[in-house]
């Protein structure tokens, strides 16, 4: 099955258009984790094994295990998410983005090393730093689109001719030509609901990873109308902090079902 | 001792404008080493003894390490060069691009854990995904802007505005606004001449990284002519294969120091 098939079956079977973000910072855990070893496995599986009902997709963030020398861990996750939950798509957040030969390297540390499904990239390089990721045919490639960050407008709201902002070249460049195997998808950021509906309307039903719920402050309603796709799927929208951190003792796994339950429902009322 | 200083004080010290890819491939390693658990560590760490004094900075490409669970090999050849050659600035060729928040936890990878004195950085994110890096005010934050790969063109050479390309904007951007402190260098590529020739007339004497010549085809004369600095220097002319695998057998070392050699002397003449 292909990353998008995956995910398909996991929008279907689960209800559901929420990413789950795993973004583990230590110094947010509940104490009776911290000090321990293994701490980082044992609060991301806690909350992979409480939300695989509610969710479409993991997407494990890789800077806060290369931060603290914990790869081991972020292998030991993907494999648990892999065995014990096999039909839930895991996305690799890495935005990578080099010449080809590099790429390649890349492409194996995301799908050989790690298991993922599908990584995040990065597309000021052009097609040729993308390729070796659409080589794996089964496997998905996320290009950033149209970031939810301050900065993202610096680059990606520049005209590059006709009224056409750089992240509109981009939506067409990878609906248009990056896309024939049916392997791509978008980072819209949910700040911008416009600009979602812009890029919906250039990529046809092509799958959109929406960051920016919850802590970044976007708006679900507008969110969810903007970029569903024609049959009301098309979107992972993803929730890290608030999901991850929504308690802070032994219970932080319920308080994180509880908040990804509601944020599953708040979706789907505007689907 | 900030990068910028520690790379200039390598220029005049070591003669030498060269910087030395450190892209370890193992299927390329001479015989004696395959097979070893440490052979990655063993491969650079030759390399880089051998070619010390002939070289203004080095630059790990953190994918090969990756690719192949030696970030410890990696970790291990920093702290390597770090004691053994002090005089010589590590660029860590990640490229990274993300959320200030995702950003922190990169810096920290980089900075922190691996003890670069540089980083690699992709600008599609803009100046917050940047930010973090610069923090750490004595180091080096290297940003992409024209590169030296065929799909380059694809983004960093659309018009946006005026007739101004978008590589010219970001070389621009990071001149006139992120380079506040002094800690910013761009990457532009040996395939283009009349382009690093344009950078450098929009940067003054800022340090840039030129990948492309050896395996990649760069010629040696325009890019020295196009990018050097008032002063003679001002350049990180990257090679990685060519000095690497010159040689095949267990005098690999030799052979990379000659074709060094024979580098740093080619750029040299045209100063």
């Amino acid at each position: 099955m292909t990353f998008i098939e995956s995910l398909q079956a996991a929008w279907t079977r689960n209800d559901s258009l929420l990413c789950v973000g795993l973004d583990p910072d230590p110094a947010k855990f509940p104490v009776h984790l911290q000090g321990r070893n293994d701490a980082i496995f044992e609060f991301c599986r806690s909350i992979v094994d409480a939300t695989a009902d509610l969710a479409c997709c993991f997407k494990p963030q890789i800077a806060y295990f290369a931060a603290r020398r914990a790869e081991d861990q972020l292998e030991a996750l993907i494999a648990h998410i892999r065995i014990t939950h096999p039909g839930i798509p895991v996305i690799l957040d890495a935005k990578r983005g080099d010449i080809g030969s590099t790429a390649e390297q890349y492409a194996v540390e995301a799908f050989e090393r790690y298991g993922a499904d599908a990584v995040t990239a990065n597309p000021y390089m052009g097609r040729d730093s993308v390729e070796p990721y659409l080589a794996y045919r089964n496997k998905g490639v996320i290009l950033l689109c149209r970031t939810s960050n301050p900065g993202g407008s610096d680059l990606q709201f520049l005209d590059v001719g006709g009224g056409v902002k750089l992240y509109e070249h981009v939506a067409r460049l990878v609906a248009e030509e990056w896309n024939g195997n049916g392997q791509c998808a978008l980072v819209v950021g949910a700040t911008f609901p416009a600009e979602i509906a812009r890029v919906r309307a250039l990529t046809g039903d092509m799958p959109l990873l929406v960051p920016g719920i919850g802590a970044q402050g976007g708006d679900i309603e507008a969110t969810v109308k903007a970029g569903r796709s024609a049959a009301g799927s098309g979107l992972m929208i993803n929730s890290s902090r608030a999901i991850l951190y929504a308690g802070k003792d032994e219970n932080f796994a319920d308080a994180a079902r509880r908040v990804a339950a509601e944020t599953r429902d708040a979706i789907n009322r505007f689907r």
